[in-house]
């Protein structure tokens, strides 16, 4: 039985400076590509739009305070960048705008700022190919906009798919008006990552302070919510080929799903006050329409039992640049016992497959 | 690498109902006892009081209507209940009077008939003092009257501990008010057990649905935010030695407790808008104060990761009857490959020592 303790934590972080340096060392013999699926940057303009915009317990990151260094590595899509992930033994990064991106402005702004940011993601990955592909910052704040905008941004610039920062002032995904986004994204064949934010209002205030609150437990609530409320709301009837990816190994999903199952069906024959029947279970949609990261949660016990519940196909190595270690990350993902064709398939494999990356 | 499928849970169902006649036939032959210790039951006056009461959103079991059955077999604390766990293979069942308690009931409603529910289960435990044992249950709307009568309770009547069921009127138990109770569970070495309920407001509205309401998922949600609150509220800072019990494979903190700690770090480094330091880390709390059922999750992934996490002491066998299955879950933990000791700490040494069960 192995006990994860601070120890063995450390123990894990210093093979995983080992294994990263090994790694950057023997880039190019490894039998695999090492492709982080959830990473973060920002473009100028939403970074001086975010200096302007106060929300009471949104928190974001701006030039000034002490989020500047945070800001200066995420603008960075070049030299500083390229050179960490060598150091760290990543060949690709899959940038994602950072949370909570547009999604906490003005409409007309919000749409004009995904098209920039979209325009300086693009461009970086123009200049280093094979070093970065990047998701569409959308506005759901215009349904129609962004759906266009997720058209043009796939299309025209070669990006792999959208970004969602679940919900759009205390809006979720389930409410139909938002669908013309899902009937895009099935149409143009691409997917859609659904990334953390602070809960909505309500939830919010209850899921507060440093352990309650924020990345630590409250994100991975508010988009675990958010993929169920999706689910019921019949979003994977109407758009069954819909793919849907999210972060953090699942959001806790893996984890609950027997659980989600068993209780549906005793809510559905009439326990805790009856449940309307959907057109398949819960865990049908789950296994087909939804994709899981590691960001952030690249541990033993919980990937193992993610793999066990959901298959190794479903499941992509990320990592959540800047806000969590690259280099340790890779490490304790190199030193888990898994075998040659489970490495493959979590680090570039299933990433390739998804988001239809070329190079 | 197992893949949890509904054809496997059925397989599964059956080796459960297999394994579970087994059991029954071979009890006293076993090389422990199955204590089952998240397990159901009402008073009559608090079924009495229940069809009184109403709060949108929260049905409560009566003796009318849909819920008519599962009334009878919660009052039932004799003969069908024994010959229920006669034939799944269940020796003893600690018993927790059914969610939401008395915490649903004007102030002196509910002291006095959480003293009536104690009474009710402590003269079934007289009646059947090696097959059942009971939690007291309090109303945390009165905290002193809540620590007497756990007071009460455990000296006068027996009963091994006291069960909350998450927030009453939607307030949780890290507002000081209520530290009385915990400053008496302390005292008296017994642990509080903490069970799901319907979130509070504000979370309420927004996990609804057959699969993100309710059982499926927000009672889960609304325990480990309840246990985060206590953490950084300080609650174990000021009772080292208190005991907290949560059900549901540990409400998805086992899934989550590396990252909390991760995370927990870099907001008290800055990110994220910063955190207060607390006295210990986050796990430090959770592995110290904190013990785990797997009730309503019996399931081999999910089992493993958190043996792997939390260690083999500090989990428990429990089913939530009669809510789950009984002798499918004792069929799907019997099916796994666990070695002899941990089957023993699982199913009896870990409740005997947790709750001071004797017989």
């Amino acid at each position: 039985m192995v006990h994860i303790t601070r120890r063995s934590m450390l123990a894990a972080t210093a093979i995983a400076g080992a294994s990263a340096a090994t790694g950057a060392k023997t880039t190019g013999r490894r039998p695999y590509r090492r492709i982080a699926t959830e990473e973060g940057f920002l473009s100028p303009a939403v970074l001086a739009q975010n200096a302007k915009t106060h929300i009471p317990g949104v928190p974001l990151i701006t030039s000034e305070g002490p989020s500047s260094l945070v800001a200066r590595t995420l603008l960075d899509l070049d030299g500083g960048r390229l050179s960490a992930m060598d150091a760290d033994g990543i060949d690709m990064q899959l940038l994602l705008l950072s949370s909570p991106g547009v999604q906490v402005f003005e409409r007309s702004t919000a749409v004009a700022l995904a098209a920039d940011a979209n325009d300086y993601a693009a461009a970086a990955c123009k200049r280093h190919p094979t070093r970065f592909a990047a998701l569409a910052a959308i506005a759901p704040q215009d349904p129609a906009a962004a759906a266009r905008e997720l058209e043009r941004a796939t299309r025209t610039l070669g990006l792999k798919g959208g970004i969602i920062n679940s919900h759009t002032f205390d809006h979720y995904l389930d409410e139909q008006s938002f669908w013309p986004i899902f009937e895009a994204a099935e149409a143009l064949d691409v997917p859609i990552y659904i990334h953390p934010r602070e809960p909505a209002t309500g939830m919010r205030e209850i899921m507060s302070g440093p352990v309650a609150g924020g990345p630590a437990w409250a994100y991975g609530v508010e988009v675990g919510t958010h993929i169920l409320k999706l689910i019921s709301a019949g979003v994977f009837d109407r758009f069954p080929k819909l793919r849907i990816v999210v972060g953090h190994m699942g959001e806790a999903l893996p984890f609950w799903l027997p659980r989600i199952d068993n209780r549906y069906v005793a809510m559905r024959a009439g326990m805790f006050g009856g449940a309307k029947p959907m057109q398949r279970m819960p865990s049908d949609y789950i296994r087909e329409n939804l994709w899981v990261t590691t960001s952030g949660m690249n541990y033993w016990p919980q990937l193992r039992m993610t793999l066990d519940v959901l298959g190794r196909d479903r499941v992509l190595y990320a990592t959540d640049y800047p806000f969590e270690k690259q280099g340790e990350a890779v490490g304790f993902v190199e030193a888990m016992p898994l075998g040659a064709a489970d490495k493959k398939a979590l680090f570039e494999d299933n990433a390739v497959k998804l988001f239809g990356l070329t190079r």
